[in-house]
């Protein structure tokens, strides 16, 4: 689903076409282009918006929830401290775009996926399957990507280096453009100076005037450098003479880079396959099985949670970009007639969403409408109420897992961003210090999936149901009297009667005529005889009659929402990064208890062996919760161990003192607000079991259990 | 760690090789073989069983736990009828050895990892990982997967066709002892017939008599063949003239085929890399890291869940050996010092497993031995605590998700099975149709891998920990006069230097004895003057002194449980089928509601719309509760539609008749007794809250409901 270019462009994830919400480009017949670059259709004609930023870009400083400014620096570095993620094979010198999830990057995802299925697949009956990673190549053939899932890259002959073509002539020109602001005399933005962020390829340049002229023009293609081919860019690098920027080398023109890793299946090398690039594939081959399991009712949806995998050219944006990663995808089912409506849309109508439409952004602005779904839907702006319905339970799902409200928008796909089948198309993206990301996307794919798939196979990928009113079908019907037929035409038989059986409806009724004022009728039969052959009126009736059809069958219409997981898990970290000011700065993670990687701490006051009976008593009694816990007895400070685990984003955490040893209490502290109260062992495991099942809030517990403000921890 | 063969065959599995509990060959360093020949090392010597069957095949026939004989061919109909799986692919021909999970399959999967994860990791804190599937050559290399992870194949030169060079040995051979057996007139079984079975290449070959001799031969032959490396399979194969069953063509000598699915990282093809053939690698590279998130405490674990990828040459037995499979791995890191004690030991000691050990299949029986854990750690018969304790917990988790307790047995591999370093494994196996299945196996893989990545990178996979007492050592130091050193030996001063550091302990002993006597030393300095270097004592001096070592560093152990949970599921729906003789025999999976796909099922007497409104309401209520219900308000009587549910294992089922409507109480079905009770919605709601979550059985319900007993449903 990755092959529509942004039309709009900035920021270092500039690239980001639509990653989750549309198919391989084999659906733009009128071009032999790839992914990215596939969409400028020539039936398009729009104002290009002056830059993407404009789109893309925050609007003034990214703040943190408190409304402190956001440090990106700061975060990555809790994040690979504690390992939420690091680089995978580092001590082997590591893989750009790969990366493994530690202990609690791995219990973040695991439990955001939990409830992704609760809300999604549990709530609606999905029937989520699980289909396999291995792919081989005919269906992917058949679904357009081993043509059309590529990228452009350009190779130096000298040196063997791979360049993305589009990110080189994106890079060069701004360089340029850069380098003549310098000549100028004019500001220039200081340049970010992340040390673990990817060097860019193109160093700064030399300070160079250009022509205001030449100033305008490059201009105008960076705006639009997401939508060339590889011709066009090949013409870019020409015209503008970009080069290695290692070496000034000169560089091969622009080749398409599938981004599907291949392989082998079996043992002969007769099975060439890939790497799925999305779930999608796999739910709808077995969408007859489906059906079936479904007992024919219609409409249901099918999910599925897996890794998939994209053979990036230059992995980067951490791990907003990378070679394999996890998504969670829904292909909903809906008959294409009566209006896609969804029975439970009135649950949904009156749930406020920031919407941006694509006439706002074709008059090159990016304010957002709050907007009810039920008054988007009505009005047209939302093509239907599954698509609504979706994307209202796609912004209850982020807001359960901890997004910020107001770092939440619904972007609309401009017309030459969708498949040309396509109704209607919106992304869910995140603000993130990266800009605006796209983490779910919710496109109408219409029939065309079951409908490839389909004719490659013979498969009926349809719905048969039985119509409630049969209905009456007049046609033109052409019988023949087989007996009579075989003598006259011998050998040529069957053809003749092919043919005959071929003829459209117009050219029946027009024959019938034929037949009645000549006694024959005379058709195209290529390969017999000279062509034309003639059919007496003894070998053939033609009559115009009423057929019933009780039967209706049809192709469904599928509504996919498409979850990037991954990119959700970063952008709900930047989402509830801030910083306590104490003594030093520390960071926090303030992850909603049901989704935090780990629920409560465990800190005795010092190693002393009399604690020890009480830590393992309250492990084992909220572990037989289902309550994650971790066990801090080393011998830094209270506060030091508690700020340890705000890093963790570990929402509570319950001390055991001399107290807890008289009389059983404990002190149970809450990470947001340090506030703290004291209760007895099942008091406090009774809680944060609630916490945790996000049944209270810490405002309940605090407000039904004693405060506790003696013995205050040195935070 | 799919490397070792069993030395015991028989069974469509029989190329059981140990599939979960041992690394690659690479370890062996006497032979260069492949997989599953790599074992049979020739420091071994012992009594060779008759058959494998012996230790493979159940005792008898197979029964299901009522104690009826158990029908594959009845389970598999159900199990594809019901989409648990099918092959994927299908519509488009379908690629053996791979296969999609429909809804309940994956759902009967997810829940058997949800409890996985709430038994092992959250019980133990284990460091739960998610890394990459893609991993780079080098890895693999340094694990030895690159060199040995293969099976042996050969080639049809003329037709192209491939065969696993053991398999076919062994089928052309068995054809041939069964004709021999007709020829003598001797009863021969009959042959199982099974259509959806993959087909035999061998067909029945006409009935020849062999001399006595070359039976017993033959026999022979055949205990072995999973021992044989390739060039021996290649002279078998010219002994016995075996040829391609087919066209009776010559075939080519077998070569290693590595079982890795092999692709490219990245644009260019610099980097080749395969996928995953276990989850264990990406855990041991991240050991240091995962240490430190630990705060260098000793012993923990890591653990993962998620796919792995073999290439089998010829897939076969169904969902038991496929090319993309679910594992879950865990590796406890452990000091190889005092013995390996855990401490939660004592809470399993008591624990009875049943025991096949070693010895006892030296002597060509399956005899188990019911034995507690405790007792088999003191007897030695397990070689530690640590690898005991799991045992019992592997038994703890197959019995909690429903594997019936007879048919659990825990396999000791032969000494030839296991890598040479490891000091004990054990497979827990799970009899089936198929006979007994390896499913989780348990070894010690003592320090191999963390030992080979760090020779490989420098990275330091050790633990270093303050000595409680510190430790003294004795040593020969060598004090070098640098000032004096340069001019003396001025370009060779470094490899001088280097050649001194390098002395052994004895060396320095009996050198410090020259330098008292001679009052110079020479030494060996290959390259430098003409070997043999003299080093007056003006330069050096020798002296005996104690150094003081605080801390100790180690290289851990690792003791590795590891899952396959596709094999599990498979063996659990053995386990818990079973027919119910009404009218007509009907299928029951009789899951335990922790793990059933679908906890409840809810059928309205009809389609009336009076039901409708309760229908919703109970739905809601149960889905609020984390419940997965499913609707079945089809035209079927109730008792079709709850015996379509039994198929699914659906362990409740509500009904909603004309009573509900008038009073708001419903009936509750226990799918295994087919007992009802009958209550009011909130009591019905919590009897199946309480029933999923397993705190509470069905007796618990009965005896505390109203038993239902009216209006009987049609079963």
């Amino acid at each position: 689903m990755q092959c529509v270019s942004r039309l709009l462009r900035a920021t270092p994830l500039s690239s980001t076409r639509s990653f989750f919400s549309t198919p391989p480009c084999s659906v733009y017949p009128t071009k032999p282009a790839v992914r990215s670059f596939s969409v400028t259709s020539p039936h398009y004609k729009f104002v290009v918006p002056k830059r993407k930023q404009q789109v893309n870009m925050p609007s003034g400083d990214m703040t943190t929830f408190k409304g402190k400014p956001f440090d990106r620096a700061s975060l990555e570095s809790v994040m690979k401290r504690r390992l939420f993620y690091t680089p995978a094979f580092d001590i082997y010198g590591g893989v750009s775009g790969l990366y493994d999830y530690g202990p609690p990057g791995t219990a973040l995802t695991n439990n955001i996926v939990d409830i992704w299925r609760k809300h999604f697949v549990l709530r609606e009956n999905m029937l989520e399957v699980d289909t396999t990673m291995l792919t081989p190549h005919e269906v992917l053939k058949t679904s357009g990507h081993v043509d059309k899932f590529a990228d452009w890259m350009c190779k130096d002959p000298k040196t063997g280096e791979i360049f993305r073509a589009d990110h080189l002539v994106e890079e060069v020109l701004e360089a340029r453009l850069k380098g003549n602001k310098e000549a100028r005399g004019e500001k220039v933005e200081a340049e970010e100076e992340d040390p673990k962020k990817k060097k860019k390829k193109v160093k700064n340049i030399a300070a160079v005037k250009l022509d205001d002229a030449l100033v305008t023009e490059i201009e105008e293609v960076l705006a639009k450098i997401d939508n060339y081919n590889g011709e066009e860019l090949g013409q870019l690098m020409k015209k503008y003479d970009i080069k290695n920027p290692a070496t000034n080398g000169e560089l091969l023109p622009p080749v398409a880079f599938n981004l599907m890793f291949q392989t082998s299946i079996g043992p002969s090398s007769n099975m060439p396959g890939y790497l799925r690039p999305e779930t999608a594939q796999g739910q709808f081959l077995n969408f007859a099985k489906l059906l079936d399991f479904n007992q024919q009712q219609m409409p249901f949806a099918s999910a599925s949670i897996g890794k998939s995998f994209r053979n990036e050219i230059s992995p980067r944006a951490g791990l907003l970009r990378v070679r394999e990663f996890l998504m969670a995808e829904i292909e909903h089912y809906v008959d294409p007639e009566g209006g896609k409506k969804h029975s439970r849309f009135e649950e949904v109508a009156d749930i406020e969403l920031e919407l941006l439409d694509r006439n706002v952004q074709l008059s090159g602005k990016t304010t957002v409408k709050t907007t009810k779904i039920g008054e988007a839907v009505k009005t047209g702006l939302v093509d239907n109420e599954t698509l609504g319905y979706f994307l209202a339970r796609i912004q209850q799902f982020l807001l359960k897992i901890g997004a910020d409200p107001k770092k939440i928008r619904f972007r609309q796909h401009m017309a030459n961003e969708m498949a040309h089948y396509a109704a209607d198309c919106w992304d869910a993206e995140l603000l993130t210090s990266y800009g605006w990301i796209e983490c779910v996307g919710c496109a109408d794919r219409s029939a065309y999936d079951l409908t490839v798939h389909m004719k490659k196979t013979g498969a009926p990928l349809v719905v048969r149901e039985p119509r409630k009113e049969p209905l009456k079908v007049e046609e033109w019907v052409c019988d023949i009297e087989k007996k009579k037929f075989g003598p006259k035409f011998k050998k040529d038989g069957k053809t003749v009667e092919n043919a005959i059986e071929a003829l459209t409806q117009d050219l029946r009724e027009k024959l019938s005529l034929d037949l009645e004022k000549e006694g024959k009728i005379v058709i195209d039969v290529p390969g017999v005889g000279d062509g034309k052959v003639e059919v007496p009126k003894e070998l053939i009736t033609i009559e115009k009659r009423t057929r019933v059809e009780n039967v209706r069958e049809y192709t469904p219409n599928v509504i996919e929402p498409s979850f990037g997981i991954g990119r959700i898990v970063y952008a709900l970290c930047e989402h509830t990064y801030w910083t306590r000011e104490q003594d030093e700065a520390r960071g926090v993670l303030s992850f909603p208890p049901t989704v935090a990687p780990t629920k409560a701490l465990i800190v005795p006051l010092s190693s002393h062996s009399d604690f020890k009976p009480f830590v393992r008593t309250l492990s084992d009694k909220l572990q037989e919760a289902g309550v994650s816990t971790r066990v801090d007895d080393s011998g830094a400070s209270i506060g030091k161990r508690y700020s340890r685990n705000d890093e963790l984003g570990t929402p509570l955490g319950i001390t055991i003192d001399f107290q807890s040893v008289k009389d059983n209490t404990f002190t149970l502290r809450d990470r947001d607000s340090t506030e703290q109260v004291r209760a007895s062992l099942d008091d406090i495991v009774s809680a944060i079991t609630s916490l945790v099942h996000g049944k209270e809030q810490w405002a309940d517990v605090a407000a039904r259990l004693p405060k506790f403000e003696g013995q205050e921890v040195d935070e």
